[in-house]
């Protein structure tokens, strides 16, 4: 049942925004639609599939915490979502994904071909719609968090090949891949509603400060952190290096730290194995350190919030960060 | 001694603009850039394997007909080689190729991963470089073409599966997938100049029909046309269906279309049945149907020309189209 909860929770949050989300759906159906049967198609398809669109949400209740949304918040939260599919959809040929959310992706039904140009497509169609409404700022914002992604994503994929990450790494490669779309859309929704270029980057790191909380609290669940059930080392088998494993690997001598690796190198989908990893990193801190290191963020997101304008708005965001990091998946 | 002849002829063409090459290949080289040690490999290669580019050269000639080339030309000519590169790159995932003018493509060295990514990241740096420089319009022109293009390329694989394609078909894809960035590089040399809007849109027209006119050169170099050579039938061998072949299977009845489509289909790697086809092409006038075509596209880019302010610039366009109808490859 954690699934409803989650839901409801949002919809909870959501509630000073419920009237913006349900013309949000209109604008970005329009936003999105072609005269190419098969692209309609394909965004129809990609439409249907919508996730939390905790994106536009942040867009939303940052415009509100400054000013009513507008037409130009409205754009700006079409855009952020129309990028955000973007990169998802360029992310399943990346991944070799065949599946996001219990649907197919785009590049399993119709091949990386089709994945790749819509992508672009849907690129291309944001930015035709933030140069319509001559929203440039906006633009800036966003192609930045583009840059940084396929950066972030980048020099993962350098650095995922030796399993050498360092903390400081792993902290850029969120920081631009997961952290920097959350960060433009706070800015984004700042910038829409009038806020001043102060207030619009406080935002910006709101969000990046929320980003970065909600990827270690990802890294956090597949530990099975607290009473969040049994671990999972989905991670471990997918070799992908969290942040509880990182800081481990900084704490063992040359001759554990070798077989840690080798564990996750060669033996990653041996199940005895993994969870011996996970034990051991569960005592020797490595689960305890990350999650001081996402509550570091989540008091910084909390601290800069209470910078800006009290209100509905505030507390809604509020939530949400408290959310993000208490969800139990 | 092909090759040496076309970089001598396309030499001579752009000896007017020679300086403002040069100082291209800087600028350009300092617009992709990156700090990241991978990208920068990356984006090092692509810069190395640099084509015969054309589209700067049009951006230069079409700026030079209404005035000085000065930065904002430059940043033009930047944009649109950085998102014809963007589009290379990804084009390699999407034909799956592992060869591109002679060198390895992206996806073959970093694969079909880092190709998606870098093509994401010139996109993202191409927009930051308009918007930096505030040249919106120009962002607009060229997002346009972007936009075109994955929608001619989608439109292309949709109808590609069937071998259905109209003549109408056949235009509307090779102006949207080739032509529209020729047209918005004339375009885009044009604005950054200063030309007004109606000079600036049919800079955008003379660019789209030696678009078209190009890639029915292309088609007709497939077929061995006038004393360019035996036919190569490269095209038929990867079921591409160009205008001379699509031309004939207008004119042929039910039953020879039939035989056609099967050759197509199902022999195309049997030389002597393509062999067939190309000569029943020849005969029933798909070549000189073709090449009639492309005349006339030839005829409407120079019309247009003239309506120009004459010059030096000028006399280069107007042997650039010569070029491009007249090359033996």
């Amino acid at each position: 049942m954690h699934i409803m909860k989650i839901a409801d929770q949002l919809e909870d949050i959501a509630m000073p925004i419920a009237g913006d989300l349900r013309a949000f759906e209109e604008h970005f159906r329009e936003a999105v639609r072609s005269d190419a049967a098969l692209l309609d198609k394909i965004t129809h398809y990609i439409v249907r599939r919508k996730g939390k669109k905790v994106r536009p949400m942040l867009v939303f209740l940052s415009a509100r915490l400054f000013g009513e949304v507008r037409e130009s918040v409205m754009v700006a939260a079409s855009l952020v979502e129309l990028l955000h599919t973007a990169t998802l959809v360029h992310d399943d040929v990346v991944d070799s994904s065949f599946y996001r959310r219990g649907f197919f992706s785009v590049n399993a039904l119709w091949g990386n071909k089709g994945a790749v140009l819509v992508g672009d497509y849907l690129l291309s169609r944001g930015l035709l719609l933030a140069l319509d409404n001559h929203q440039y700022e906006l633009l800036q914002v966003l192609s930045r968090a583009v840059r940084d992604m396929s950066e972030g994503e980048l020099l993962q994929i350098k650095k995922a090949r030796k399993l050498d990450i360092t903390e400081d790494v792993y902290f850029q490669i969120i920081r631009q891949k997961t952290a920097s779309l959350m960060a433009a859309s706070c800015a984004a929704g700042a910038l829409a509603a009038g806020a001043n270029a102060d207030e619009v980057e406080r935002m910006r790191l709101f969000g990046e400060h929320i980003g970065v909380a909600f990827q270690i609290k990802d890294d956090l669940l597949d530990f099975g952190e607290e009473d969040t059930g049994k671990p999972k080392g989905i991670d471990i088998k997918e070799k992908k290096m969290t942040l509880p494993l990182i800081h481990t690997l900084g704490q063992v001598d040359g001759g554990e730290k070798k077989a840690m690796l080798r564990t996750i190198r060669k033996y990653n989908t041996d199940t005895a194995r993994v969870a011996g990893l996970i034990d051991r990193v569960h005592e020797l801190g490595g689960v305890r350190y990350a999650r001081e290191k996402m509550r570091e963020h989540q008091q910084r997101a909390v601290e800069l919030l209470h910078t800006m304008p009290e209100g509905e708005a505030r507390q809604s965001l509020e939530r949400l960060v408290a959310f993000v990091v208490n969800r139990k998946k």
